[in-house]
């Protein structure tokens, strides 16, 4: 999301900004970029070093009534204001989120705290699948608690118009809303790469090295349409999110001008609030280190958030996966009131680090009262994890 | 300072626990402890293994009114309960600190919240003289904005009976009080220790091996009596902190009982909270980083707590050295109204795997709006020690 105008890399930057110009085609043999203007005029353009930039998309099916006014995705800084705007112009009281990933819940959030009731619906059974089911348990009862449906197991078939406004049609459920939100994930922006031979990696991103260039020489990729490689599992991995995008264009640019630099790749490192909690991550799922190979053992163990008795204390709790064959540290999860977006980096440091579950128990982290018991909730962790593997 | 009663120790868990016991002598070479009981008894006690557990003791100095009522140490359960009581019964509306530590930092805040008074008052002219000197600042700054008067350079020479209840008297200074603390930093209780011929560490801690053993075979000690190998350094410290003592009792009970262990070493991670701050730090100081053969630089970087216009976004502060000679990250300090206790664990892991400040630049730290700016503050300071490096 740019939010800086083109006129600023024009004239501050010398940059030779072309905008209303839309790339169709790459021909990485000729080195040349084509496509047309907004006007339809066809241009072409030679370059010495290509960078895609490309993004990634909200992925909104091609379902009856998902082109509805009052059917909004929520991607770029263009969808929020749609949104802000619909809310006010039609006096939303009612929603409905499809999805409830990341995008879902923050808006579960906002939406709540504007005093909209909201429904939330997807099609798996599971509430953040990828999650400890106990700590999702005390997510789905945190949001459940602020009178927010969430509807499991319900995949939406299509969307009617209605006297309410929006009709979301499931088998054997219909929710009513003013307004639908589409938050059923993001899917790169990577067409034009794979159509001009590029090699794509999982989930179709760019597939690019840890200089970021692509399969193809002088053409570098960075941001939500690349992928990068994993440092717990040395696979590549597609997880888009800001730092990652915003270090990789740093990187990519120092490559394209010359300086080389390499990334050594993403701890899959996630935080969120959602109302009251905390929710964070950062390595492998039990599943994840089950797909890659990995002999994965977990716990997950309650603390508080600060010292017995200290007032304002409050529930914690962390999962953390092991691999019994290596000994290695390789995830971990934390939910709480406080506490558990910054703490889960001390883990996320240990994945880049490589360290073992034994090495990790040892770590000399901080302690007073009014920020945790004495050992920290994640060396209980470890310490409970080493006994079990 | 053990909150569980004697009790516990003998019926539950089957340990002769023996109280009103003052062991005065320990003879390493015939194996036995020696000392009275309370009533003067003299007793002799044999051992196949001894573990000290001596703790430390407040400094107190033996000048003039140091032993006056109202003047008060701070290390105890019972002393924390001699303060309270002396509040109370004496209505206490003004007090001294003597002493700008930890102790006497978390206290100025305890004492403030009852709408006491606080001066402070230490001999050395440098506030938080371990501190990045912006940082300290901004502490002593928010200090002074709850109209708590530190007295910076101002040796206490002795301590009177007044009018108002006590006067504390330096050159060209008269403080008055009701009750005056002592937090001028506390002391190992090694005396017994030293004079069975055993080896002392800085500070005239017990010197103690990985395994918590000190010079004497089948003598073992922890907690705040005993010293600690230092990650960054590898040299033998004394940092006596509850994790490190806690940790180390453990340790030391495994290798009593048959089962070796062996303690990594302690990062010097410290961290408190003062009236609206949360302050923290790991590793070294510049002042530590030369001590020990270092070629250190620092910077200091400021950056806010949230996201850009996130409400509630505040100012954090932090510092990072790194070694010119080797690359390594060698300690971190920061400051700020909130994530500053648990952000500083990320470095404290990355001092234990002896990171480089390039690679910890590289850190999949977390983002999300309402917990940080896309690159974390910590990121940022990396990026930039790099570039002076």
């Amino acid at each position: 999301m740019i939010v800086r105008q083109a006129h600023v890399f024009r004239e501050k930057q010398g940059i030779d900004l072309k905008t209303e110009h839309c790339v169709e085609a790459i021909d990485p043999a000729a080195k040349i970029v084509e496509g047309r203007t907004h006007e339809g005029k066809k241009f072409q353009m030679p370059y010495d070093k290509l960078l895609l930039a490309t993004g990634s998309s909200a992925i909104v099916p091609g379902l009856p009534g998902f082109d509805l006014p009052g059917v909004m995705p929520l991607k770029t800084l263009e969808h929020g204001r749609r949104i802000k705007h619909f809310i006010r112009d039609q006096h939303v009281k009612k929603t409905v989120i499809i999805g409830m990933g990341y995008i879902a819940l923050e808006m579960c959030e906002a939406l709540h705290a504007r005093n909209i009731a909201v429904e939330m619906i997807k099609p798996r059974p599971n509430f953040l699948p990828w999650m400890n089911e106990k700590l999702a348990g005390m997510i789905q009862k945190e949001i459940e608690a602020h009178a927010i449906t969430l509807h499991l197991g319900r995949e939406v078939k299509q969307i009617e118009k209605s006297k309410e406004g929006l009709r979301v049609i499931c088998p054997n459920l219909e929710l009513e809303a003013q307004m639908v939100l589409v938050a059923m994930g993001v899917t790169p922006n990577s067409q034009l790469a794979e159509e001009a031979g590029l090699e794509l990696g999982p989930n179709k991103a760019i597939a690019v090295d840890r200089g970021l260039l692509t399969s193809s020489p002088d053409i570098y990729a960075a941001g939500d349409c690349a992928d990068a490689f994993h440092v717990v599992t040395g696979q590549r991995t597609w997880i888009p999110l800001a730092l990652r995008a915003n270090r990789a264009g740093w990187a990519a640019a120092d490559n394209v001008t010359g300086k080389e630099t390499t990334l050594e790749g993403v701890a899959g490192t996630a935080v969120f609030k959602v109302l009251g909690l905390e929710v964070s991550r950062t390595g492998l799922s039990m599943t994840e280190a089950e797909k890659y190979g990995f002999n994965p053992m977990e716990i997950m163990i309650e603390s508080r958030t600060r010292a017995h008795r200290h007032p304002g204390s409050s529930f914690i709790g962390v999962q953390m996966v092991g691999d019994r064959k290596s000994g290695r540290l390789i995830g971990a999860q934390m939910v709480g009131k406080e506490g558990a977006a910054h703490r889960i980096n001390a883990v996320a440091v240990a994945l880049h680090a490589g360290m073992s579950v034994e090495a990790f128990s040892q770590m000399d982290l901080s302690y007073a009262p009014p920020f945790g018991p004495t050992w920290d909730p994640l060396l209980t962790a470890a310490n409970q994890l080493l006994k079990s593997m």
